[in-house]
């Protein structure tokens, strides 16, 4: 749920309930970089869902989770062999953002999330990237959301700013 | 522009031809990929717009083309070292996806589109992968449009009953 | 079904009409590799069954080829980001050959069939393997049904002999 | 040796007994691995050799395992430039299954046990894969020996249940 | 600034106060390069100035960076998909010099500053190589200012008498 | 040599005459690649002498051709494992750029020219980046001779305005 | 066999036939770069048998061709997961010389090649390599007959001088 | 030198003691690899000259050392950019063994050591392979000198008997 503020009496609180990101890691062992995804969308507002579904172990649970209407942005986090995020994306189409874990030599879920055959778009975000998949969510969000467009504004522009601490 | 039809009396024509997807490309020379995207985006009935515009050599055109309120998505494509995704990205808060196209070494394209430095996301696809590109993009319009998301619903429909034919 | 001869009054016809291997290719353009899988099993005796289902296009009709009792080994080939292997595996506790085909930069496939993670077996061959995939069903099969191994071990005796032709 | 227990009366003790996997590290600094397989093949109740024997220092003890009737299914696990795994392939028609160790760059045993030549299979799993190499062995198994299929569905549907707990 | 002493009368002092080296980094994180740079550029007598200023953060402080008429080489560090050099050699048709930083998989940034497509050149050394950044733009330099020259040879004497330490 | 025409009275031609690019490939089999680098320098009436000449092959060749004093920029160019470059800048402290020529599977190359030790600095461009080259040699020259800086001003505009045809 | 001529009185022509190199190749269509050693071997005036024997398929006749006393040299050549070198090299204590051939990725067989374990040495060369095979074979000959070691003198030398060609 | 003992009356000491294995290494912080090649070669009777020389530092001393005529045997070992083995075996005929170490990304060094250009054979083996480059550099002078060739045997039959303690 995004807490946007009352200046938008066009965006009832209500309707805002309903916009959601869900975060789904293929363990529990992953669970790390979506609480860095979820406090990142919580800066912006902006309610984050997070959920251990593996594509191999509990099909049935990503089917049930792609298929909640109130889900607008799906992110999918795995290592290895990283069959998640295309798993999610076939069963949805809404925008899949697929973030390939460090495991095993790198390469194997970076190739794995990024090279997806035709048909089934995954938004791929670098290696352990949890940071960029919840400001690509979030910017995905705002063409809907008006007030999340601005949140991004004053961020990029305090981003801009600030002095750069490296990778995050 | 996106020519949905009258049946959808809430979204009228006026709003909806400000709905656009810009396309750059680096170069003349990869504009075959950016013509599958647009063929692709008209099926959907979302009008596309190409440029030619590499963040090397034309950073003003890529800053107008960024400034263009019009805009909702972008697509960057680009081979070798492979700048003009997160150029785009580093320009605008809107989503922007990434397609590394396969020249020299393939790997290349690809990490420089993919491993993108934190707050600057991309959302990037697979080599070559013009046809994911454009799907991605709808996907996203189609949080906005619901006219776009039937068409997506229809179009997956089809696309799991029609004989896969191999990659696109 | 396998064809195994008279000889064998302890392994009856009927039993093995039931002895199968479903081959499924993500994609009609990889049916070639299938049919070289087809060709080496009917050597073989051994029935073979060739599906174009994919992971992502075609769930349901995965689910229905895995939910096939009949079916003792699968053989399932893709390119690019492969995940039909995994996807096989993860519905069938049945030995699941994965073969990862040549498209893209080789190595995609390559290791997004052998990067399984842990609890989901895939027994990957090299790239375009059909041979070998055909050869290892053979052996898997084999233990079971003792004609097999017979062909298997006249084959591989043959094989010694006979000057080798370079890759299959 | 397996123990399914009295319940299977026409899967007799005595022919149990000959139920046997046996695994195969090139180095006793490779044993930790081997010890992994061994565990879980325990927890099906089937029996698993270990041998510490290299394809290039002892091919004659490579040659003499090999030749066990009683072994149906080898794990071969080797790192570097790992043709153990072939070694063994080459020497036997029952089915290998290949462990490439990470050891040197990690690619290099990887391309080792999963590009082998046509005629020569080898069921390559992942880098360290111990886990995966003992279920595909029981999976191979199973199909002879039902029991162990049961075992196996028993497994996976605890497997989906349990919290994953990343790779093990 | 270089201190080039003053037996060279037809160097004045206030002209070589103008000559400058500039090394921007991406991040604060990667200060610790240039500091490296910084070090071996003033055994040389060569005024370096350090920059933190991202291609994507700051392109408005890379613009003003690359106006300043009295810098003549420019060193560029950048981890991931390292576009700092290749943004900085858009600007400027001065000599640069990118330095890729090992984040990520070290072949990620390599590939992302030696990759640049024609037109925009950028002079590429190895991952972390700070050393040979400040050499090479010495040498650069040393074309026009015969003083930098004779330290240049002299220091290249030193060093092939000392004993080599290993890579600094 | 360089004609850089009458309006330089201050440039008095006898020096420019000493302004040379000397270009080292080690096999007549790359010769192409050095033609294409002297065409780009001619265009900016930069003088270019090109030599095959391998490190391997002809090291007294090098030090010889390296001991030119009139020689001001060096240009090697190779394939495979390439130590021509790096040859080249342990026989001088000019400045040495490296282009890589894609013989083998391209790494190969690329790797050995830019992952040279501390200490023998090569600037790098890409695999078969000839245009880049010699735009960098322009680059280093212009520092010097003021002329060519004017020239790469006005070939960086007129590149800025032109089409762009993908990668020359 | 070595026709070293009559002027060297101490190496008689009886024990000269006793030299030799053993050239093995996994399959038949790898013959081609067998002819290129025996070629450049030829015309040293050394002996080259060329046998096709895989280590999977004619283990046997890999033993009795290691343990043929007059073969001093071994050159082994194979694509894929590259066995042969390591095969042969196990089997003797004489120089074994790997030539991985460029088939799949060509990675696969340069590192099943090159990364052998402790204890079996295979001096690699490059991919494809088979005129260095040769040229390498005949140096380690020459420390044993030195009329050979003349010969490579006199090669070295007018290889010098000739114009290279590119890669042979 | 070779310390072979009496019972070889035919190899007078006075020979033996110009039997002789050169290493070099090109930084002295290489030279714990260059102790394990000399420990190796010790237990064989084989003498051994450690030198730090870098083919780009000290190419006069790399002559020099390549002018020995009592060197038989070449061992050169280098990271990144591994220049060393190549610039060896340019300046001789006798064998040289490379040895890439990994320093930078692994694959820097292997590949600059392998893939040498015809005419210039390298021995190449793994990474950081001290060990096998000893016994390789053994095995050639085992040709020419026959009391190395039992001592080798004796070392690989004890070699096989014994437990493999991993790579070594």
């Amino acid at each position: 749920m995004m807490a946007l503020g009352g200046p938008k009496p066009f965006l009832p609180r209500i309707l805002l309930r309903l916009v959601k990101v869900a975060v789904l890691v293929g363990s529990a062992s992953d669970l790390e970089f979506a609480e860095k995804v979820r406090t990142r969308l919580a800066e912006f507002g902006v309610t984050c869902e997070v959920h251990v579904a593996s594509a191999h172990r509990n099909p049935e649970k990503v089917d049930r989770l792609t298929r909640d209407p109130s889900t607008e942005v799906f992110i999918a986090m795995a290592g290895l062999s990283a069959a998640l995020p295309g798993a999610v994306a076939a069963r949805t189409t809404r925008p899949v953002i697929g973030v390939p874990l460090h495991r095993g030599i790198g390469l194997d879920s970076l190739l794995s999330v990024v090279q997806m055959p035709p048909g089934v778009p995954v938004a791929a975000v670098g290696l352990d990237a949890a940071e960029n998949a919840a400001l690509l969510a979030t910017e995905i969000l705002a063409l809907k959301y008006p007030a999340l467009q601005e949140k991004l504004e004053r961020y990029r522009a305090k981003w801009r700013e600030e002095p750069p601490g490296g990778p995050a």
